[in-house]
C-alpha cells in the first residue's frame, strides 16, 4: 500500500474520531475506516463511552465486503473484556487482511498485545501512521493511563498590556463575545473546570458548557478550590448545584468537620504534608476525570505552574490597554532565575481569532 | 468611469506611492497612474524628499498619450512652489481630460484649490477613492499638518503573560529572531526612535534600522528621554553619535546649564510647567520629524498613554510565561476607573505572525 494513502485514510479515521469529542471520556476518541480496492467501505468512530468501539461499527457496516480489506483505525483495538466484547475478536472475525494502527494502546498491561495476535493469526499490521496526531487526540487518555492523573488546560484572557482584570478585580469583560463562545469549545473538551475560590466570588461564574448541540454537551465537574468555608448559598454555583455536580475543594488540618456546604455542593476536605494540588489530581483520577479546565484567577493559575502540572495553554488576547499598575498578571508567581531565557516557553503553538481578540494556543508537555 | 475600474487604478497607485515609505518625510508618499483606453499607460511616485512629485514623472513618462488620459493620483497635486515646481501646472499642461484623486491636501490654506482649478480649466475630477487607504498610509504626514505633531507609535514586546522583562530587568530576549527582524521595517517607517533613560542604561540599545536595502534606509534620530546626567560615554547610542544622530532629553529647572553629553550626542533641556512631551512633541514638530517609535520602556510607554500621545501600537507577544510577580508589565500606569469596560480600545486591529511570535497592531487615532 502506498504511504500516502494510509495517511490520507488515516486522516479520515482520525476525523471520525473527533466526532466523540467531549463525549467518549473515560474511554479515548477512536475512528475506523474499511477500505476495500482504494474506496472506503464502511466508517466508524465511538460515539461516546459505555457504547461500541469504533472498529466494531465500522466492520458490522463493511459485513462480509470486510473479507481481505485493509482497516484503518486510530488505536490498537482492544483486547479485554470491558463495558463491550474485545475488538481483537470483532477484527479476528472479520476476515480483513490488513490493519494499519495509528497508536498503540498506551495501557502497559495491554500493550500490543492485540498486534500481536493480529499478525499471528497472519494479519499483515502497519503501527505508526500519523501517530502524532492521534497521540495529541487523546492526551487526557494518555494522561491517566501513563500519569494517573488529569490532563490539565489553563485558560485565561488577558488585555494587550497583560492583565486579566482590573485593580479592583473587574474582569467583565476582557475578551470579545466571540472569544466567550470559543471558551465554551474548550470547556466541552474537558471534564472537569475549576476556578480558585476567590474568582468564584468575584466573578460569580456558572462553569457550565453552554454550547448547544444534539445531543446537547456533557456537562464538566465544577470545581472551586480554596476559601475559610463553604461556598455562598447566593452564588449561581450553589444555586445550580441539584442540576450540575459542584465539588468545593478545602484544605488544611484546621476543619475538623466536613464544611457546611449549601445545596448539593460537595465539600471535600484535603489533608496533607504535600502539595494539595498533586492530591486532588489523584482524587480527580480516581474519579476517572481525566481533563482538567482551570480558569483562574490569577493565584490559582500561579499555583498550577508552580507545581508543575500545566500541560496546555489557551490564552485570549484582547486589544485594550488598561495601564494601571495595580492590575492583575494572569501569573503572579515567584518567578524564576531572573533570566529571560529561563522563561517557561510554549510548544507547537498555534495562533487563531476571534474577533478583534487572538487566541495562542500551546503545550508545555508531550505524551 | 467604471467605479470598480477607477477602484483599482487608485489601489495601484497607492502601492508604487509606499514605495517611498521611510524616504519622502516630511513629504506624504504619493503616487500616480495615468490611463489610456482602458490600459496603464505610464506610472510614477514620489521617491524621496526633494526628487520629482509623482504626477509630475508619470505624466512626463506618458508625455503626448497623456492627452485625453485620466490621471490617478493619490494626493491633491500641490499648487504651490516648493523644492519642485507645482504639479497642478503640469497637470494642465498635459492635457488629461481626467483626475482621479483619493484624497484633498489635509493643508487648510491650499486645500481643494488644485481641484478647483482643474474643474474650472474644464477637466473632470473625482475626489475621495480610496481615501481612507489614502489617509492611512500618510498619517504622519497628517499628523504634522493637522495637529503639529509627530504621529507616535508604541512598540514592545511580551510574554504570554505580559511582562516586558524579568524582575531583574533582563529583557533579552522576549521575542524571536523573526520578530526582531520585523521590527527593524517597523523603525524604517519613524523619523525618530525614543526610548527611555533606564532603557538606555539598562539594555544598551543601537536604535538604528538595520534594514537592508539599495539605497539603505534612512536613519531616524534616534533620542533618550530623562535621567540626572549625560548618556554614560561607554553606551553605543554614545559611541555610535557621530555617525547617527542622537538625542537626549532632560527636563526640569534644576539644570542651570546644558548637560555634558559624550561625543556628538545633542542635549535639549526642555523646562516647562506643562507637559515634558507635549514639549517635546512641539520640538519634534519645528524639526521636521513627522513619525516617532516609542520602543519602551515601560513607564515611558505609561507616559506617553497618559499624556493622551499615542497613536498606533505594535505589541509582539512571544509564547512564553514567566510567572513572575516582580517581572514588569508594559503599562505600569496609574490605571482609570477600574472597570474593564472603560480600558483604552485599539482600533481596526490586525494579526500577523513571526515564528512562534504573534504581532498585534491597532489604532488609537483616525486622522
Amino acid at each position: 500500500m502506498n504511504p500516502e494513502t494510509d495517511i490520507g485514510y488515516m486522516r479520515l479515521a482520525l476525523s471520525l474520531a473527533e466526532r466523540g469529542m467531549g463525549w467518549t471520556s473515560p474511554n479515548p476518541m477512536v475512528g475506523a475506516v474499511v477500505v476495500r480496492d482504494g474506496k472506503a467501505i464502511a466508517e466508524g468512530y465511538h460515539p461516546s463511552c459505555g457504547e461500541a468501539h469504533a472498529e466494531r461499527i465500522a466492520l458490522e457496516k463493511a459485513g462480509g465486503q470486510a473479507v481481505g480489506a485493509t482497516l484503518y483505525v486510530t488505536l490498537e483495538p482492544c483486547a479485554h473484556h470491558g463495558k463491550t466484547p474485545p475488538c481483537l475478536d470483532c477484527v479476528l472475525a472479520s476476515g480483513v487482511a490488513r490493519v494499519v494502527i495509528a497508536m498503540e494502546d498506551p495501557n502497559p498491561l495491554v500493550h500490543g498485545k492485540s498486534i500481536q495476535a493480529l499478525r499471528d493469526n497472519g494479519i499483515e499490521v502497519a503501527v505508526g501512521i500519523c501517530e502524532k496526531e492521534a497521540r495529541v487526540l487523546n492526551y487526557p487518555f494518555l494522561s491517566s493511563m501513563l500519569r494517573q492523573r488529569p490532563w490539565v488546560t489553563l485558560k485565561y484572557a488577558m488585555t494587550l498590556d497583560g492583565k486579566i482584570a482590573t485593580s479592583t478585580g473587574d474582569s467583565k469583560w476582557v475578551s470579545g463575545e466571540e472569544s466567550r463562545a470559543g471558551v465554551q469549545d474548550i470547556r466541552k473538551r474537558h471534564r472537569a473546570i475549576l476556578v480558585g475560590f476567590r474568582t468564584a466570588l468575584t466573578d460569580d461564574p456558572l462553569l457550565t458548557c453552554r454550547e448547544t448541540g444534539d445531543p446537547p454537551p456533557r456537562q464538566p465537574l465544577r470545581i472551586v478550590l480554596g476559601g475559610i468555608g463553604g461556598l455562598p448559598p447566593s452564588s449561581q454555583l450553589a444555586a445550580t448545584s441539584t442540576q450540575f455536580p459542584t465539588l468545593h475543594v478545602l484544605s488544611g488540618q484546621r476543619w475538623q468537620n466536613p464544611i457546611r456546604e449549601p445545596g448539593d455542593v460537595e465539600g471535600l476536605l484535603i489533608t496533607t504534608q504535600g502539595s494539595i494540588l498533586h492530591e486532588l489530581m489523584k482524587v480527580l483520577y480516581e474519579r476517572e476525570i481525566d481533563s482538567l479546565l482551570v480558569e483562574g484567577g490569577a493565584r490559582t493559575l500561579s499555583s498550577f505552574m508552580e507545581a508543575g502540572l500545566v500541560d496546555e495553554i489557551y490564552a485570549f488576547i484582547a486589544p485594550k490597554i488598561l495601564n494601571d499598575f495595580d492590575a492583575l498578571s494572569p501569573f503572579p508567581g515567584e518567578g524564576g532565575s531572573g533570566l529571560m531565557s529561563d522563561a517557561i516557553q510554549l510548544q507547537r503553538v498555534s495562533i487563531q481569532t476571534y474577533g478583534q481578540d487572538v487566541l495562542v494556543h500551546g503545550y508545555l508537555t508531550e505524551l
